[in-house]
């Protein structure tokens, strides 16, 4: 049974077929990319939620889920380095849900984050859905005309870095699965773990920064998770990559959750859902700006190599080959 | 309990306090209209389709719902007068559907319709869901700077056209119904009807020749039945309307299937998705492309009036208030 991603191979080939391209970047990287006007590109995303898979009920609240069902796409454009603008939604809502204020609550939640980047909620859909909720979230963003950085870019040489801690939204699901919620009475290593994956908080500024000062070569948003996301980049770009377990910047909130290094490890590799930012950067543009990106907390994990779609993880004096271990529906 | 339409315009008041409106045109119309360059505005629809909500698997074909989740957007951009340009599509599937080849039957659908009216498809989701489909499809356009046709612009006085014959998506729905299914040896008259519900032809060129021609002062398409479409051009434009029975256009092979002119107007004016163009003309517009109109075969249905919403359907003495009875979710 192919995977979504080799579905989305063909359908990116099959689409192309029938015209010449139109849009700058198509299928296949985080955002669209089309032409705007002599100044600016557009970029584009869309990103489907359903209940009882990429959130439950149960688990979160109203609010956190208009948050995030907005948050996730504007982490796609955050990682195309453009400034979002625009926003729509649409949403399939059971007839026993629209009866409460579900939907109230999550557009509470969806306009505080859109509100905070400015984004203007210019249009949607409301639909009956038979049982489970669902959410379609589409944001447009803008940036300098041929400056959106690409995911197909990255360069051998190049340093790998991440924007922030990773795991945490990992963490936060394994206390939602083992029974915990999230309330404001909770401990702060709890909330911290459970807001990490209740309501993450995309990485724009980090995104405009890079674009701004023209550091990445290459970035993506940590989706599905490293192991994933950083073998996108590499098939994307023809590349392969070395990641340095040492470096690699854990939750510091996942002490008490995941005890081994290699729990923590599989968390940050493999867990998704922290919306960071995973960008290179060229070593030379790297030690111009060593400072900034430490005061950001910018984390280099790893280089990215000649050794075309493989992905090595060192851990002392052991290599392995790091399997794409991340989230994927098929 | 709140209708849909009362919540979209709730929403469209809370989402205006937030910012200054960014869009030309936000919330409420067919599209969403923004500034795009100095010479086109870019109109942009989401459209989210639910399996058992808005299609059956046992009464469609995967190819015939691919077509629908494109053609129900690109009639949104048709009544905003503008020119399709791209699309994207996200699409939820269950386990046991994404093993057969609906997803590949349905982007031939959709592509094969893409590539009549030269839309490219520039990106989308693929997501996997509990137990229904789920598709959300967006599509967006172009329109010189300003020259949207909205809802909220007939004038008193203007002429009330709609695009082709009406009721023959519901006649097709009612045999759906029924127990008839789509196939090839199908008698005309039935397959007809079961292709104005499976596979509606969003009228694009004529949403283009009254761009063109400036001759529409405000336009919607008709989704939710010309009762409830109508409806929403008097509520948005504070107007009123008068409808003649006598000049409905009925489609002409529901005679088998609704014997009466009760059983044919109800059809026509409730049944929805027939996705024709509704629209008003300023009478003296209309007599200089009187010819034209008949050529392409628009019928002149009625009249707007002063009296602010208000529908009123004329039939030979009798006058009685039309009230909207199209689809509506809740």
């Amino acid at each position: 049974m192919q995977s979504e991603f080799e579905f989305i191979n063909r359908l990116k080939i099959n689409s192309q077929k029938i015209r010449r391209t139109r849009a700058r970047v198509g299928i296949g990287d985080d955002c669209a990319v089309l032409p705007k006007n002599s100044r600016n590109d557009l970029v584009i995303t869309t990103d489907l939620l359903v209940e009882d898979v990429d959130f439950k009920l149960d688990w979160s609240k109203p609010e956190f889920i208009g948050h995030k069902a907005l948050a996730v796409s504007l982490s796609d454009v955050a990682a195309m380095g453009a400034t979002p603008v625009w926003s729509m939604v649409s949403i399939g809502i059971p007839e026993h849900v629209w009866q409460t204020d579900f939907v109230e609550k999550f557009y509470d939640g969806y306009l505080r984050l859109a509100s905070k980047f400015d984004v203007e909620l210019v249009g949607g859909d409301v639909s009956k859905a038979p049982d489970k909720i669902v959410i379609d979230s589409i944001v447009a963003g803008e940036v300098r005309r041929g400056k959106a950085i690409l995911r197909s870019t990255a360069q051998v040489g190049d340093l790998i870095f991440v924007s922030g801690e990773l795991g945490g939204a990992a963490g936060g699901l394994k206390l939602l699965q083992n029974g915990t919620r999230y309330n404001s009475d909770e401990k702060i290593w709890r909330k911290h773990l459970l807001l990490r994956q209740l309501q993450p908080f995309p990485q724009v500024s980090s995104g405009e920064f890079l674009r701004d000062k023209k550091l990445a070569t290459s970035m993506i948003d940590l989706s599905d998770g490293l192991s994933s996301d950083l073998a996108h980049v590499c098939s994307a770009s023809k590349v392969g990559a070395q990641i340095f377990a040492a470096k690699i910047p854990f939750d510091i909130k996942l002490k008490p959750i995941a005890k081994t290094f290699e729990e923590k490890i599989d968390l940050a590799l493999n867990g998704g859902e922290d919306f960071e930012l995973l960008f290179t950067v060229n070593p030379k543009k790297y030690f111009r700006y060593k400072n900034e990106f430490k005061n950001r907390r910018f984390f280099q994990i790893g280089k990215i190599t000649a050794n075309v779609g493989i992905v090595e993880l060192i851990e002392g004096e052991k290599i392995q080959i790091l399997e794409p271990k991340g989230f994927r529906h098929f």
